[in-house]
């Protein structure tokens, strides 16, 4: 592992940085650096120190104090960024400006459905306040922990589940500190009395808030974000195919409502271990404590349950009207294609009548009903814009004990790497990159747990999840190299991430190409001229 | 008017170009370039040269060139930007680009609705080329000449009529050759082999399409744009309130419309001006030959064809199932908080009946209903991605001779000014844009001719179009004053226009902010060291 970077200035630029946030907002102590850079795969140990500002003026004071030092700085939203690195280090040294504390929710327009975040709302937050305040607007979460940051998924360009899944899509101006200690507000929001800040996202000249996104660029310390208005009625519904071989046409098929509206928000189509993964844990007895898990257990388990190869679900949201005509449209164009093995629409109504009379359908169909349903009930939460736990468990699929009642991955050496591709939306292009995986992980002794997301009418991300046992000796290398291949592989096909981790922003560096690395070099060392926000961080 | 800056080496930079690109690619006539000086407002006679480039190298080549001896150039897709500064110079000097020879429609994709296009790619280009190649989907064109650039619109962010009316918001990645000669591919565009560069918008890292809209940051030589999918039925809509105080419930049911997913797509809500003007010219001799046109005409008029205060029209777009219920709805929403004095559902069937039987049917009604017929299907076809020649005419307003049947805004002295503010959707903005459009105008002695586009859920865009005569000793001046304290005034209000005409870019400059003005000044040096790239230009 690579040596952390000695700073000359650091003890005068902790005092700096003491003095300006107090001494509480300033962590140093070995063992709390060490737990925090700690992520769900190796990474190096080289936070120098936590800054904890509690508003904006205080974040424009950290960056003069770190340009006077020169020493980087790296915010960080709430920390949570599980799979992509957590909140350790792209560099070899630096300090973290966690933006946990600046956690205010402000200018809720209920009218337009709109609202302005810092950067440490957290999604749980968001969405128990809307749901207090008039109930008329749900927040698009991910399946992530309802403690991370709203704001820092939606500048990571994140997605989730409803109509509003593309979360940049629906961001509306953002404010900044760059990196020379500017505070700079964007879109119609640079003008003080502008009325349609919130409103419209482009404002006018040039549209700078895609600076900010998945950059070093700046510190966002709010952002304007739209809420989707709560629809009259919601519909769940869940798909399985029986044959592998239907992948194309199944994807074709998406395609088809998403672009004729029937569809309209983002579906998420599960292979096997995915589907499996969710349901269980992994069967260590069955497998006699080998690894990787043997398909024909999963075979065999969802057989009984009557899912086929390939499973998906997705949500309907609007009027009973709407939703009927949705309904139609979609039991039509994939019953005239596809070998359908089971096809669900449930409401609340519907879900409510499971729940009551899961005892005797429970002994009818010899189904696990009590488990299914508490899945279900999740996944109907979380495409109402409802954050929950239940996820979270499964990023301790290879662990040995099941997830305690406090999971943190980072902590207990959760190994987990996502890697997520994005491809267009055909069939054709859905089946190279699930080849890929399938060979790269079985040579290397994972299992390849796919969730391939309709994303819009014309993008599908394969998000791939490779879990390990960060415990077992020589895991990390292993784990690493794995997705490291699948990675290069993906990427010689043509089908690059749409976010990165700490460990591969050199690896999109060297195939950013000439024109692109010098252009974004220039701008960086326009709005950062001494280097210190970020360096490393989707470079250059 | 300012005097033209000379450049020292202008002579030498013409032997360049010309050596560059041919002789006949290099314009320098003085009769030519005052000709394609003059806009729809008194501009400065500035331009020394306009090149046109063949490719993407020539116009690199035109850039270094252009470095080398220190001369602006001012891009310019076909240069018809009327009523914003047709393609006159912001600036007392330089060289049009102008990029209409570029005309390739590149990389069409049939599955994903995907087309590549240069700027010189014409709306009637683009549309005639789909029809012909599956008519499987439609462009969202602008209601003005078939001739204007599909991409200049798109990176101006113009808007249209359908779902898809937000051009930049369907666009994914651009080719773009900034002020240094690089040659920039954005979002997965950057990586040579990247299968989804069309179909996903973000690429990955920071988004840098922004920084090329409304904005001299670079020259775009190509852009990839979304189609929308033809749907399988098309309803145009157009209603009208009595009651002008209704105005702020109208607007309110529109937003909760849009917000519900009953209407899907832009909405222009039209005063009795602008409803009179689409259909008459103006009334000469009713008018006695005076202006400002008196309102108590239009009444009369309007009252006769049963058409009150407000009037708007817009497209229902989807399966018969899916326009059957939207329409359902918007009967329903309107009549619910509305005098409604006209609701028309307008099916293609229905449009062919009323063509086979206007004869009887005017008789019997007494309306003009050829005129009537042929406004209708213009707006049928636009709606459906149609460009059309219907609107060009309507800037020979205050002209005493009607448009000629080759119309040209510029050369026929048709004063016309575009003031677009935006505001939240919610109907006491829409009134207070309202009130400040019909004082200034009224004291001004124009009539104010209001087109306000609900563009999206939550934002309102303000059309007003200011038309008077060039030709009249003093008017130019006049419009100008009108329209110089109308943008003050909307602006002190905290209504800011989504786009601006060359004439305003110093107003607009004024009121962004230090920090704005600091950071994208700093942008603008590292992209452009010699400031080059269209100085003035949505500054600085």
């Amino acid at each position: 592992m690579a040596a952390q970077i000695q700073y000359a200035g650091l003890d005068a630029a902790l005092d700096a940085w003491q003095a300006a946030l107090g001494a509480d907002a300033v962590i140093s102590d070995p063992e709390t650096l060490t737990a925090r850079s700690r992520a769900t795969f190796a990474t190096a140990n080289t936070t120098h120190a936590i800054l904890r500002p509690a508003n904006t003026r205080q974040v424009q004071r950290c960056v003069e104090i770190a340009r006077h030092f020169q020493i980087p700085v790296y915010p960080v939203s709430t920390g949570r960024n599980w799979g992509y690195g957590s909140m350790a280090l792209p560099g070899l040294g630096g300090v973290v400006l966690l933006l946990d504390r600046m956690d205010r929710i402000l200018d809720y327009d209920e009218e337009l459905g709109t609202v302005t975040v810092e950067p440490g709302v957290t999604q749980r937050q968001l969405q128990e306040f809307l749901a207090a305040n008039g109930d008329r607007y749900w927040l698009d979460v991910t399946g992530s922990s309802p403690h991370c940051s709203v704001l820092g998924n939606s500048i990571e360009r994140g997605f989730g589940h409803t109509p509003y899944a593309d979360h940049f899509a629906h961001m509306s101006g953002l404010q900044v500190v760059t990196g020379d200690g500017t505070l700079l507000d964007t879109g119609f929001g640079r003008f003080e009395n502008a009325r349609a800040a919130s409103a419209y996202k482009w404002g006018v000249g040039p549209y700078l808030d895609g600076l900010f996104s998945q950059s070093g660029l700046g510190v966002v310390t709010a952002a304007r974000l739209w809420l989707m208005p709560k629809p009259e009625a919601f519909t769940y519904f869940q798909v399985s195919i029986r044959d592998d071989g239907e992948l194309e046409p199944l994807i074709d098929a998406l395609r088809e409502l998403r672009m004729a509206g029937h569809i309209r928000s983002a579906v998420h189509v599960a292979n096997p271990f995915k589907v499996y993964s969710a349901m269980e844990s992994y069967p260590w007895e069955q497998m006699n404590g080998e690894t990787p898990l043997d398909p024909d257990i999963v075979r065999a388990h969802l057989d009984r349950l009557g899912i086929g190869a390939w499973s998906f679900s997705g949500g309907l949201y609007g009027s009973r009207d709407q939703i009927r005509v949705a309904k139609k449209a979609i039991r039509r164009r994939l019953r005239a294609s596809l070998d359908v093995c089971q096809m669900r629409f449930i409401s609340a109504e519907r879900l409510a009548m499971l729940e009551r009379f899961k005892g005797p359908l429970g002994r009818l169909t010899r189904l696990p009903l009590d488990q299914m349903l508490a899945f279900m009930r999740a996944l109907f939460g979380i495409k109402q814009g409802v954050p929950t736990d239940a996820m979270l468990p499964s990023t301790y699929w290879r662990k040995r004990a099941p997830a305690p009642p406090d999971p943190d991955p980072d902590r207990d050496g959760c190994g987990l790497f996502w890697c997520a591709p994005v491809a267009p939306l055909k069939g054709a292009d859905a089946r190279a990159m699930v080849a890929i995986a399938n060979e790269v992980f079985a040579r290397h002794g994972f299992e390849p747990m796919l969730s391939m997301t309709v994303i819009s009418e014309r993008a599908l991300d394969n998000v791939i999840a490779l879990h390990y046992d960060r415990d077992i000796p020589g895991e990390d290398a292993r784990a690493m190299a794995c997705y490291e291949e699948l990675l290069e592989r993906l990427m010689d096909a043509g089908y690059y991430p749409y976010r990165l981790g700490i460990q591969s922003m050199e690896a999109l560096r060297a195939r950013s190409g000439a024109a692109w690395n010098h252009t974004l070099g220039r701008i960086r060392q326009a709005l950062d001229p001494d280097g210190i926000l970020a360096p490393g961080r989707y470079p250059p």
